[in-house]
């Protein structure tokens, strides 16, 4: 009997870029176990027995720095809720937001997977509408208006506005400040996976930071340290903040993840995630640039942006869905853009993410990406 | 600024035997850093990056050998799932199960803070009818009949059939078989926390060992290893399990705690587990023992049975809710009893917990809690 430990285990022969996944070369081994052999004996007892529901106090006060360092401002404590990675948050947040049969809003297109927990939630998936700047907040409002006037509630819009997944667009300074006064009324769900996976310069200000009120902005350690930890974080208003930590499971077990809580709090108290994050930034900016020159070499007919940040190259192509199935067959996955909408689209994108291989991987995949385009008119 | 680490901190001077949580000197700080020191860097990047969304295979494997030692029979690999704590567990189970409106059965008494998951998802919480042996099966059945001729859907029953949470009793083996067939089409959600402290002889066999579909388990390690983890697993068969493994944020994330449960599997396969238990049960009898000869000794006119595991006397007392403030007074706290029952009940008892004090402490809190009773008519 060998049953399989991992969720990806890969296919003999294929590069797949269609995985959003680190790389294990880049995943801290060493370092966690060190902090946890460091911080369960120092914390004692209390790194073992039920957590402060919001988060043990060590890692909220290092994340009001932290996030004041990041974005445009720092929370409060009362503003901090520790989650068991930006999945659950969603699935947290979104339980107490939404009723079966509401309107949910995402962007397009959007984190697939997300898709997926909000379908989880009985609701109607609508795509908001949207313009090269990504969401269009006075067309997205008068959707909101025209579905309420229909009697459909519209509790929330679920976005990941920064380092989009899968288009690594961000959404403009002044689009953000549009897009939270047009809502008032809809709880913006900001997914804020990738902002510290940034390769060039500054960072858009969350729209969390923007805001007083009616966005909670989902923070993840997957990306930053590690995803089999699942442990995240958000911010939000300190009254909505409340809201989680008074449901039901949350006041039987406490922090939904306490004790990877308090040894992640170590591990960024003595130094260790800026250093860990630094590597990575190097490291991912590397596979990017590599996975971007290779492509334009090998593939010059391809469009696609370059990110600023994130796993992810976002390739305009004429027929995605055939092209994925030729380039498997040469030997390398890719992910079809229909997976990233709701309601239609996406079929002339292809999601290429540069997080899983080195830099040598990388081009191999570009090379065989090139052989399975068909050849120009 | 000093913010709250754990979710209890007690109140100065009292013995709050309300609570039940572990004794903080029970709790096996060195040898969880040290099980992650040694399984982190053994297993490498496979321990941090996403997980298996079961749970990891080493984990499975030894719950499959280690359920069968301590239930009525092993499950296979493929009827476990592995959770982020009991109540995470029935959060996520009820999520599948549950509509609002539906109706949801319960035990009664039973484990107050599950009321609370369970209210969370919309539904309207009905005590089964009961009897000295626990669950009355065929008035359960008449119940359900009844509810489903109006229309209502009653699609699960929440039961701690074994050490019960509150009452300490156990439903006794030939009720197991009659509950699982009187109740076809019901799911029973049991809560089976506790089978692993066990004071005395065997421990009948979880309703899930009995059954061939239709019951879902609930494990912990909760009490057995550490609350702060937030890891159990449960056991059901193979088609719930897919259905758990497939939801939205069980895809997105993986395994919902897979670097603590890869620390779990070393833990246990390197005998850490077996030898912890064994400490438990010995000291969690010794304070068992402890409290119930001063209880004797002092308020001799209590009623209350001795419980063969678990944590908790179930007391029964005149009033009981002005007898806990009395007590309180006198630096004792004690659970009242209506806070285990819907639809009223609980008014002639008390749960005390002897988990979390020593000896010592728990023969004081006999002491006061005594000099709270009233005079004897």
């Amino acid at each position: 009997m060998r049953l399989p430990v991992i969720q990806y285990t890969g296919t003999e022969g294929v590069l797949d870029l269609g995985w959003g996944h680190p790389d294990p070369t880049l995943l801290p081994v060493e370092a966690w176990a060190a902090s946890t052999s460091e911080a369960v004996p120092a914390a004692g007892w209390t790194a073992l027995t039920y957590g402060y529901a919001a988060g043990p106090g060590q890692l909220l006060e290092w994340l009001t720095v932290h996030i004041g360092a990041i974005d445009g401002r720092a929370p409060e404590p009362a503003e901090l809720f520790v989650t068991a990675g930006a999945s659950q948050g969603l699935e947290l947040v979104s339980s107490v937001l939404t009723r079966p049969g509401d309107v949910v809003l995402v962007d397009s297109p959007t984190y697939h997977l997300a898709l997926r927990i909000l379908a989880d939630r009985g609701v109607e998936l609508r795509a908001a509408p949207t313009d090269e700047q990504g969401i269009d907040p006075a067309a997205t409002a008068r959707l909101v208006g025209d579905l309420r006037a229909e009697g459909r509630r519209v509790p929330m819009l679920y976005a990941v506005a920064t380092f989009n997944n899968p288009s690594g667009a961000s959404m403009p300074m002044p689009r953000r400040r549009e897009l939270i006064r047009a809502l008032e009324g809809v709880t913006i769900v900001e997914d804020d996976t990738y902002r510290e996976l940034a390769y060039e310069g500054p960072v858009p200000a969350s729209l969390w930071s923007l805001a007083s009120a009616g966005v909670v902005r989902l923070g993840s350690f997957s990306k930053t340290v590690a995803p089999g930890l699942r442990l995240g974080y958000l911010t939000a208003d300190a009254a909505f903040v409340r809201r989680l930590a008074s449901r039901g499971y949350v006041d039987s077990g406490g922090c939904v993840n306490h004790t990877s809580a308090m040894v992640l709090a170590h591990f960024a108290t003595t130094g260790r995630y800026e250093a860990h994050v630094s590597v990575l930034r190097d490291a991912y900016r590397r596979r990017r640039d590599t996975l971007v020159t290779a492509l334009r070499s090998a593939a010059p007919g391809v469009e696609f942006a370059v990110p600023g940040g994130g796993w992810f190259l976002w390739l305009r192509v004429p027929d995605a869905a055939s092209l994925a199935r030729r380039a498997l067959e040469r030997g390398v996955g890719l992910s079809t853009g229909e997976r990233f909408h709701v309601g239609g689209g996406g079929g002339h994108h292809l999601r290429a993410s540069f997080s899983m291989y080195s830099p040598a991987d990388l081009e191999e995949a570009a090379h065989r990406f090139a052989q399975a385009l068909p050849p120009p008119p």
